[in-house]
């Protein structure tokens, strides 16, 4: 554990020093490194690829089943795709230095709130090694230094893409240090990231409800929980049917694996014997398997009872429950009480009971007859994300670079005292 | 520990669910509550003496040191003016629903983020009963139920401000239980309590560095630190040497005992022989102890030595620590190894060392050319504070009543799929 501890708070160190100095580059030098850097990484995707080769290896050895192998994966696409990310956020708006609160007080004293970067921003995820380059990018574009932390199943990969893209940025001026990763496979490493406090100025952690709640039970630096999302879609007695079925079908199964899919859909008691059978069909038609309430079955005797358990859980998966309720207020109800505060919708014709569902739905997006789908950092045009935050402090939803900068108060003053 | 936990957990659940009525409240049924509120502490002084007397009597019994009887202790006139900040937060504008974000995007979804209540805060204090007031008006005007919990020594004064705060509270329209007070003297209830996840939305404690650590080492609950100062004043070569000693006494001696008070004086070197035994016989004249580093040794040989430890001690009282530095560079370094990024200030003419000195000292409030004792949520015209954000995350520096506010994204659609 000693030993784990010295090399996480050597490079957490290194990355402290470094983003004094990262903090306040220029956008134009920070622009600079990150097109080198996506240069770099077609430039060297041989290494790359060798790399990943050996995790890709590993992983075929122990078994792991063919989608995990496949997220794992690299190929000469992919890495294009990740230098071109990395081009895309050199375009974005730089958030630092913005003002976003002025006053010029009685006495004289000027105000205002200006934008800075976090410090060191430690990213703790799994899997996929394109989120290493990801978290490198938008942690460097918003003036952060970052220490990552990747899944061991691509630990190899990982440490090939840190080399190549520290190379690139320090060539490009950025100091060096500002982007560290704890090749320790040792679970413990994460618990000791999370306890760097004065370092390590905020974790995320991106990945399954296992490694969030590890993370939020152990810090004692401040957290930023993304993930897990139980999304409902609730079908007004004023629903029209077909957009309802095509925004159901679509919740569920365009991409079944993600959090902002829908996991429970919640139907309106007047309108569920004729609207149940049909969306049933259609779900259904897509390889939809539908666990239903005891009213469910009394419309459609077919349907798997649903337990108490499903109302909570995230399927990731082609299974939806589903639940007759009596009116929007016992929707409302149902939603506080099962979801992970995610993204919930509504369809319905109805503007007062549209209104009511988003104000007192307590979620990070409420929506009104569209897909929960939507809940995106691209899709709301962030033009990037750095994971969906589920929790209330700080940020909440989808988070662009914006998210990744706090604030601090710079004062003007001619001598006054209090 | 399980009756503590069950009395806690029970207390919690009922906040949260007043708390869901709560965010949605009209500003004017609010405001009239807090009125009726200010009325009651009024009215029922009374009784809220008696109790506060048990209070006071058992602290004198125990040999409690004055000045902490003096802050416990109430009378008519503080009751007069607890109520007047129930009154004045009336007044204030109210947050909640305000929009901070809105788009419409290509596929003609309507996004827009508005400010939310979190929900339940929980604030865990010490001694000044003033804080059960101040904490349940902010919290109620921002549309939070909130779970108080004061130090022991106050237990009876704050039992009874809340019973008589409720009353008032419920007769004006507000839920049952908007105002949860912790009554457990028993220290545990501070753990257990920074563990009620998916009860208690945010934890911000208000007190000395050891219930700060206590609560940021045991909490699940997402918390706002809030707190220590170890604030600097740099005197850079420029500057104006009767600016400087006002600016260094003001800092140092209007409040030696709160948070934004001088701990450590910076000297440019080039200054320091002139400067030194000006500021030091300006301070000395108020009673202040100066203890010095090696050349400041030199140019006062009556100074006491700093030793290593006084460099990060917040003092709280009539000593400073004072330090000669090379120049802009060794301030800020120096600042940013010893500091609490709290507020810190220089006093130049140098526009350029001014700017480099505000960006580059990590810390919430970053001054030039005045007292440190500005960083005040009064004093920025928030109308409020519930305390001094010394963390990255949501909020940093004074905290006034959006600080107490989270967002939410409403999405509005007309049928959109992804």
């Amino acid at each position: 554990m000693q030993i784990i501890k010295n090399e996480i708070m050597s490079k957490a160190t290194a990355a402290k020093q470094a983003s004094v100095k990262l903090a306040n580059l220029p956008t134009g030098v920070k622009n600079e490194a990150l097109l080198k850097m996506a240069d770099a990484l077609e430039a060297r995707s041989k290494e790359i690829l060798f790399a990943n080769g050996l995790d890709v290896d590993a992983a075929k050895a122990r078994g792991t089943r063919a989608s995990y192998i496949d997220r794992l994966t690299l190929n000469e696409k992919r890495i294009t795709d990740m230098a071109e990310g990395l081009r895309q956020t050199a375009e974005l708006p730089d958030p630092v230095g913005n003002t976003d609160f002025s006053v010029v007080r009685p006495n004289g004293l000027k105000i205002r709130r200006v934008k800075v970067p976090f410090g060191v921003i430690g990213i703790i995820y799994e899997a996929r090694p394109n989120v290493t380059v990801d978290a490198a990018a938008l942690c460097l574009k918003s003036g952060n230094a970052c220490v990552l932390r990747g899944g061991s199943e691509a630990i190899r990969s990982n440490k090939k893409i840190v080399e190549v893209l520290q190379a690139a940025a320090t060539d490009a001026g950025i100091p060096d240090h500002a982007i560290e990763f704890i090749d320790i496979i040792d679970r413990d490493a994460v618990i000791v990231m999370c306890k760097m406090r004065g370092l390590i100025d905020v974790i995320i952690p991106r990945g399954g409800a296992g490694l969030i709640s590890r993370v939020v039970e152990n810090a004692s630096v401040p957290v930023i929980e993304t993930g897990t999302g139980v999304c409902h879609i609730f079908v007004d007695k004023s629903a029209d049917f077909d957009m309802a079925i095509n925004i159901a079908v679509n919740a569920k199964t365009s991409r079944p694996s993600v959090c902002n899919a829908m996991e429970t859909l919640l139907i309106h008691r007047d309108i569920a014997v004729d609207f149940l059978p049909l969306v049933k069909k259609a779900l259904e038609d897509k390889g939809v398997e539908l666990r239903g309430c005891d009213r469910c079955l009394k419309i459609c005797p077919d349907m798997i009872p649903a337990t108490e358990e499903d109302w909570s859980t995230e399927y990731g998966d082609l299974i939806l429950s589903v639940k007759i309720v009596d009116n929007v207020d016992a929707a409302i109800e149902h939603i506080n009480h099962y979801n992970t505060q995610h993204s919930d919708s509504i369809i319905t014709k109805d503007a007062h009971n549209a209104t009511q569902f988003q104000w007192e739905v307590d979620s990070a997006a409420v929506f009104v007859n569209a897909s929960t789908r939507f809940t995106d950092g691209f899709e709301f045009g962030f033009g990037a994300e750095i994971g969906i935050s589920t929790q209330k402090l700080h940020a909440r939803g989808p988070m662009g670079l914006e998210a990744l900068t706090t604030t601090k108060y710079l004062i003007n003053g001619n001598g006054q005292i209090r």
